[in-house]
């Protein structure tokens, strides 16, 4: 197992390894008052970890209620969030109970802003059951509802107490789903980390999970200490995020958020070198680590309608976008760019 | 004009005095980007100073969206919660821009909470119509909307970058209501400071506005910076809210929230003198100013009532609750109070 301790409003460990799910109960106790525990969960992962999770709690001395909804995007939503503000409410849920949000990001980010809002927030821990969620939503405290007009509009920065990420929970993950998750690894060793991109080229969808997945949520935890509240530093992680938002919304979501946000990657890449920003060297590593792991590189859409998407969203954006580009492996910055450019940025990518 | 400063986990100014509400266009420019400014009001307040406010903030260069939802506590739920939410997305409201709550404490707890949470927190500030909202809810953070499970069951800390008590705007406030948010004014003086509750003893509804609202909000500023989350301290303010809490509920709400409070501060003080923590004289000073004030000493509800209503919120109270008793005009103190002990002292209170 390794532990990662995170800084920021807060304070919290990350814990991860194998076996973790049967923990639950007596590290919960070490963290919160054993009273009642609320597991919010969704129609996938409930009947796969359910039991287990609450028998843990429930050794622990918890009583545990459970609310499970279906899965998927579509329940991330306003109706969603009211309803499970109610069923706490009905439970008479106090501010010294405890949410424990068992699933991957959707779970995660709707159950974070619940505890964020409930009594005005309640303690709430992280299980991810995804790789995407292992490590990047699980940690940092970004929470979430989608409103009618987009994803992610109404939320709160809110920490967890712990986040306690079982590997054994990721096997049971399909392999698209999780060859997605690899794409936000991979984007950890393009931002931050030369040594874990050469380690995921070489070891590819066989990477040791404990290790790689510490590493990640150390380099993230690095970027939330400078800018827990997403001011300016924190963009980063956007690595590969604003054509891949346009390819994701565009396919009608038939395209997933990973393969997405690989084509985003490798576009602002080519992007990059055109400007003379980085090596092409640095493009061929990009495209070599997305074909190991199977991951798109190139999209069927044009700069056209790519930017169709992100006009459409350019009074939510103003008149510029912060962009993510690469300089080597291992090392972006930040970059400015005015609508205009951006149009040609993109063409020189495609 | 009075000005206070409040620090919290932000810090931001309370102005108070007449007239006010044509600088708030300017005020805002110094405080928030000239962008665009979402005014969140009622049907009460809108046709009497939405255009007014809509000027001043025009006149400063801002862009001025309103929102005007059906006034009353039954707007204060989820539903216009998210409506207010996806409205302002569809606005493209950034979080560069600001909302401005206008009116009582409805509008200002409802706009707080949608200000903590649409885009993860944007620039709000409050601009209090009401004697209640000028004294209480528009100054301390706590933003809120009611479950169907009960009041104020979701919401967040969440600190205005402004408060504009313009005093003139009190003057079109129906009497009865007026008076309601005098309780609130005369709790501070039971609580922290017999000089203000001479002042109000001798003046009656007459009172000096913009010094004991400043007054009201200096004693209030004093008890956020000491406890802001609320976890000890701040629960002095509760004072008469048990008790008042019930006949509110018991009223089916035709006893306004000002007059169970100046109920439960009568009940609360007869029992403090059986008890032996006050003189009777205490008692004699607070039923002489509720009757200053017109505001009611009593109530028709039994003991086993009141009671009743406490008990169906057991559950999430837990097996006792903290109790503000009086030990003397100006000094109150935090009491757990168990449930059976609560009837008791109830009964004593009638």
């Amino acid at each position: 197992m390794k532990t990662i301790q995170v800084t920021a409003s807060s304070e919290y460990s990350v814990k991860i390894g194998s076996g973790l799910l049967h923990t639950l109960g007596a590290e919960l106790s070490g963290i919160c008052k054993v009273g009642t525990a609320a597991i919010i969960s969704d129609s996938n992962v409930w009947p796969l970890y359910g039991e287990a999770a609450k028998a843990s709690l429930e050794s622990a001395g918890y009583r545990v209620i459970n609310i499970v909804f279906p899965a998927g995007e579509q329940s991330k939503n306003g109706e969603t969030y009211l309803s499970v503000l109610n069923y706490l409410a009905d439970c008479h849920i106090t501010r010294s109970d405890c949410i424990v949000a068992l699933g991957g990001g959707v779970v995660g980010d709707l159950s974070g802003f619940v505890a964020a809002t409930f009594l005005r927030g309640i303690p709430y821990i992280q299980v991810p059951t995804t790789l995407l969620a292992a490590v990047d939503s699980s940690v940092g405290g970004k929470t979430a509802i989608d409103l009618t007009a987009g994803k992610n509009l109404a939320g709160a920065f809110y920490q967890p107490r712990l986040v306690l990420c079982d590997t054994d929970l990721l096997t049971t993950l399909p392999e698209d789903i999780f060859r997605a998750g690899c794409a936000e690894v991979i984007k950890y060793g393009v931002l931050f980390d030369n040594c874990l991109f050469d380690t995921l080229l070489r070891d590819g969808l066989s990477f040791d999970r404990e290790t790689v997945i510490a590493r990640c949520v150390e380099l993230k935890r690095d970027v939330v200490a400078k800018d827990e509240f997403d001011t300016g530093h924190r963009q980063l992680l956007n690595l590969g995020h604003t054509v891949g938002h346009a390819v994701e919304a565009l396919s009608d979501f038939t395209v997933s958020h990973g393969e997405a946000v690989a084509v985003g990657m490798a576009v602002i890449t080519a992007a990059a070198v055109k400007y003379g920003i980085c090596g092409s060297d640095v493009l061929q590593q990009v495209r070599s680590i997305l074909a190991k792991f199977r991951l798109p590189g190139a999209t069927q859409y044009s700069a056209q309608a790519l930017m169709a998407h992100i006009l459409s969203d350019k009074k939510r954006l103003g008149d510029s976008v912060t962009l993510v580009v690469p300089e080597a492996i291992g090392s972006c910055r930040l970059r400015p760019t005015s609508i205009d450019e951006l149009k040609d940025l993109i063409e020189a990518g495609l």
